[in-house]
């Protein structure tokens, strides 16, 4: 072994991955005791020493995971972040969420994460330029994302699953005449186009209202009216989430139409705001706990990534790190009490 | 003048506040050309330096402030964080959320803010015995809140006269024979309080039920099934919050009582919940924007105190600091479709 020790040689010579050594080296509370002393002992024998850089990175360590998302109000992010929680804090992690909707015009959430140093970040939202500089903390994607930088890590539901089996539910039903509500943003436009797809192959048709902007309440119920009143035989509506059916509930009792009766609905996300007995909405689960429990693991991972390329010097870095993670999950169908069968045709 | 010069000398040299000597000591974006200039010629003609601690101080500054709440799914917050992060923003802080329902078990989110180092704490929720330490950053209350320390500042709607507006509302259309939904926590104590004394100096009858735990729409259901199976004379309901107000809507709908043609329904908050056309609130509005926009002041005249008080040393600290100050802003009724007249009695 020429030249001064690494860290792979630390995790060579312990028998461990170079990721524990640097769990080890963090002092992170979830190494054995066993596997920690196996790393001390290797590091004693070989001399190790982590670089002043890797030094300074423990000292500093400021064990903070920062998670960006659109809107406090869409609480989509809610089981997200306890997800993220439960994997990064068994870990030592914090988390931090921050919320483009109510920052002020001059502030910048990325650069606010930056400044409180965090480790990693979590991006629930279209992935803003900021993140994609090679600066930045590692990132981990949560959710389909406009924008997402090719080599990033990311884990989602199958949104053409999810919107599948939404068209699927709504044609066993009986209906022949759907629309669907959608805005911008990365998932919105994967689930359009596996609805569309799903609903024309079966012989009916779908009407598409496009909001321009985020996929909010007004959304949602500016988009029904207008579809209710250009196309009042639609029977059943696809909103692209749960906050956009919100809206297009509140506009079928605008206008006078029964739910499920006259018209159904159903959202995705199976938001808090689904369960609740008012709403008590049809939608498709995006399993999003499970999301987050998985983008906890996966930007573990990368932190610890990070942390062993500094201890271990440039040219020891080349294995890896460019080879991006897509984990995918399934979206599951969660019957309530706005979709039912489709009424019979007026006479 | 004898001895070391402190920052009250810097201060009444430059003609200026203490506090503005802080922020230019603390490079705030806030400060004038003019009163920039001044304190400088002062600090330079009197020798003025910093001492270790305020140097250090200012080098580590994060401004970093922390809004502690009891859950994301509660709205509530949104606008306050709003308001927060409108005076905050100006001065150069960022602000971040966290909440106590999606925290693992392990985890203190008061330590969380503590190893963040934030520069200042806004709760806006009873308030944990970790923020009494004297070794906290400065604290702002935001609501009424329960073990709130007598020193910190605080700033709320005055919750005692928003539900003597929902008593005062509910009587006025008619209804004789009311029910309250309330659980723990300070705010819902005082519009408990508020609210049965209104009703029952009319001479007409509350049944106030309690729920054992927090503030949500699971305790809004239970309690107003509870209600409706026990006086099903009721004609109205006045729920602590609006979260507990959609709880006691879904419960209306599961029990056929129309909303409100058979039943009234008012909460609390004006969340942006409230606000949407399927829930439609009347409710209390408790201005969660302008509290922001107060508990943002008097925290920032928190924090320059602060550090005024480490550039100072001992001894010059005797001045203002124990003396809290106390804001209190009107609530204002907002009528929507979930109240109206007493049913005729049954006959």
């Amino acid at each position: 072994m020429a030249g001064r020790p690494t860290i792979y040689d630390v995790a060579e010579r312990a028998g461990v991955s170079k990721s524990l050594v640097s769990l080890v080296l963090n002092r992170s509370p979830s190494v054995s005791e066993a596997s920690r002393l196996a790393v001390e002992e290797a590091i004693a024998a070989l001399g190790y020493r982590p670089s002043r850089a890797a030094a300074n990175l423990a000292a500093r360590s400021t064990r903070l995971v920062g998670v960006l998302i659109d809107d406090y109000t869409n609480l989509w992010f809610v089981d997200l972040v306890r997800g993220l929680r439960t994997t990064l804090g068994e870990h030592g992690y914090r988390v931090t969420v921050a919320d483009m909707a109510t920052a002020p015009p001059t502030e910048n959430p990325v650069e606010g994460f930056l400044s409180m140093r965090v480790e990693g970040v979590v991006v629930a939202m279209d992935v803003p330029a900021a993140l994609s500089d090679p600066a930045a903390p590692p990132v981990v994607i949560a959710g389909t994302r406009r924008a997402a930088p090719p080599d990033a890590d990311s884990v989602t539901n199958d949104d053409a699953v999810g919107a599948r089996l939404a068209a699927e539910h709504l044609l066993s039903l009986g209906h022949r005449r759907l629309g669907h509500l959608t805005a911008s943003g990365g998932a919105a436009v994967v689930r359009r186009a596996s609805f569309v797809e799903a609903v024309e192959r079966s012989g009916a048709t779908v009407v598409t209202i496009e909001h321009d902007g985020p996929t909010d309440e007004q959304a949602g119920f500016d988009g029904a009216i207008a579809l209710l009143e250009t196309h009042p035989e639609t029977t059943a509506i696809f909103a692209a989430n749960d906050l956009m059916a919100l809206g297009a509930l509140g506009a079928a009792r605008q206008l006078r139409r029964r739910v499920p009766e006259d018209l159904s609905i159903m959202g995705y996300d199976n938001t808090p705001l689904a369960r609740t007995r008012l709403v008590d909405l049809t939608t498709i689960d995006d399993n999003s706990f499970a999301v987050g429990i998985e983008a906890g693991r996966l930007l573990l991972d990368r932190m610890n990534d990070a942390d062993a390329r500094t201890g271990a010097g440039a040219g020891a870095t080349s294995d890896g790190h460019a080879r991006a993670t897509h984990r995918t999950l399934e979206p599951d169908l969660i019957l309530r009490g706005t979709t039912g069968p489709a009424p019979a045709a007026a006479p």
